[in-house]
């Protein structure tokens, strides 16, 4: 019997679903749009189906497949509760019982499980990453937002409501930048894609920087992506900013380790593939901040998830870990 | 049988010790000087003899009396090693095996550990005190410096190496007031006693606030006691600093809550006497950078351990936590 879970990442345009192995390796994978509709029962329909389909096609070449349960990542995900609630990104209004409602469809999967989509990356990594022989560790996601999964005593930390590990939000510059949230100042306006965006611009206001490769873009135009590939080809400006954005990072990461002392900090997401343009003033400015009993003591690790799969296997893994309860 | 557990705080200048019953309640306490003069073995010896003469003592009236443990609350103190590591204000050389030395005095207690100050309020919370019912909370410890202790599923957070829980070397104003640590801007340097010393005379420099009942005292001179009866009798100055002090002290909790999710929040020491003139502005600030899935949802708590006794009180608790191990 070959044993096999199913990662749901709920995004906001596009539900990806794929079938995962023991070893975080990936042996199908698919997708459903996610609603616009709010039409929660629809979804689950939608949803429920592709996965049975995905399910028979890999008991097609693996008879011997056994489905254990079922992961899902999504945005503002509670895992007490199995409920996405009042996720901004959604068309589902309020509290969505999702994990409820899949049982339904799936009387047979005793493990149907949810949480945050950075939470679930932290145990992502704990079950088929770098994280493997961590007890305690932290995950950083640097995306459309910036999402953290905190891992004490080889368990992620959910708080008392569910929603803990929203180190995004902590605050790097009182009243700084607005954040997404209505805050000011918080990580997130500033280590976020848009927040690399934000960073360029103001560099280029600065600098009059009109010889940069990205001067010719509209602040609606400008992407990361555009900043990283400049970055690599040597422009000042985008260079500047994965440095600036490495030390805003990093002055947030030495907050983190007050508060858990963590053996390491993996970051996953898109800027990480800069590699040291991104990680050396992380590193840096992090020790800058640090007490002298952490100082050269807690690595800064890229995730050892594979970038494009990284949601649904985060997902899957979640069900490993119920398995271990 | 009654049983009790012997608290000891490590203090810099004095070395708290206690005899304390389940109920949190000290039979009796005394202490010892902590040594300038760095020779570990004659305090070992000098602490040996102090517990034994108090445990005499309490046997002497309760016959039936049985000694559990002893636990130890002391600065830069490591949980996992049973040692005191690089205590900046103690007289002791770099790594002290305090809990290994304890045991060759006492064979007869299984149960010795030893923690920081601020952990040990924690679990003194959580033993006797108002988190007797809460499993994921954080203690906050306001004094000479400020120190935390993190609760989570109902245990201490010591994190990879056990320093865990130093959230006063959180920054909470990058590049800010120097800190004793040598960092700039971190949240000591701000809501410490000598922090709002600092803040007083930042007040006093800007309104040249020479009517203030403490403007007639040297930088030196100013204490917080000073700061509190002043508050306490309107002076304006004075109300301002507590008031300060509780947003700077909210932003960061703040970050806390964005990390851990707790139930509540606990403020230990002499500050948190003044009341809603600390509370309040704690409070408000903190909401002010929350998340919208947290606004209105984290209790911020005075801790009801007696002040005096804390201390030992706290590091009391710690034999009962390991007794449930």
């Amino acid at each position: 019997m070959k044993k096999f879970s199913i990662g749901i990442d709920v995004g906001g345009t596009n539900t990806a679903i794929g079938v995962v192995d023991e070893n975080g390796n990936v042996l199908t994978k698919g997708g459903i749009d996610t609603p616009s509709h709010g039409d929660i029962d629809r979804y689950i329909k939608d949803m429920a189906k592709a996965v049975r389909d995905m399910i028979k096609s890999v008991q097609l070449t693996n008879s011997e497949a056994e489905i254990i349960g079922v992961g899902i990542g999504a945005p503002n995900g509670n895992y007490y509760n199995g409920t996405i609630e009042y996720a901004p990104n959604l068309s589902f209004k309020g509290v969505v019982h999702l994990v409820d409602l899949l049982k339904k469809e799936f009387p047979e999967y005793k493990d149907i499980a949810l949480t945050n989509d950075a939470n679930a990356a932290a145990i992502g990594e704990k079950i088929y990453g770098g994280a493997q022989k961590m007890d305690n560790f932290v995950m950083f996601t640097l995306g459309t937002g910036v999402g953290s999964g905190i891992v004490v005593d080889g368990d992620l930390v959910y708080g008392n409501d569910g929603f803990a590990g929203e180190c995004g939000h902590t605050t790097l510059i009182p009243g700084g930048r607005l954040c997404g949230c209505g805050a000011k100042g918080h990580l997130e306006a500033y280590t976020s894609a848009p927040g690399m965006k934000r960073t360029a611009f103001e560099i280029m206001a600065r600098d009059n920087a009109v010889d940069s490769a990205l001067a010719d873009k509209s602040f609606t135009e400008l992407t990361s992506k555009m900043i990283y590939d400049a970055a690599i080809q040597g422009d000042k400006v985008a260079v500047e900013v994965f440095e600036q954005t490495g030390k805003y990072l990093g002055q947030a990461l030495a907050d983190t380790v007050h508060h858990l002392a963590p053996e390491a900090i993996f970051l996953f997401g898109g800027p990480t593939a800069a590699g040291d343009l991104i990680f050396k003033p992380v590193k840096e400015s992090m020790e800058e901040y640090l007490l002298p009993i952490f100082k050269n003591k807690i690595k800064i690790l890229p995730s050892e998830l594979s970038m494009g799969d990284a949601a649904i296997v985060g997902a899957s893994a979640l069900v490993w870990k119920e398995k271990e309860k």
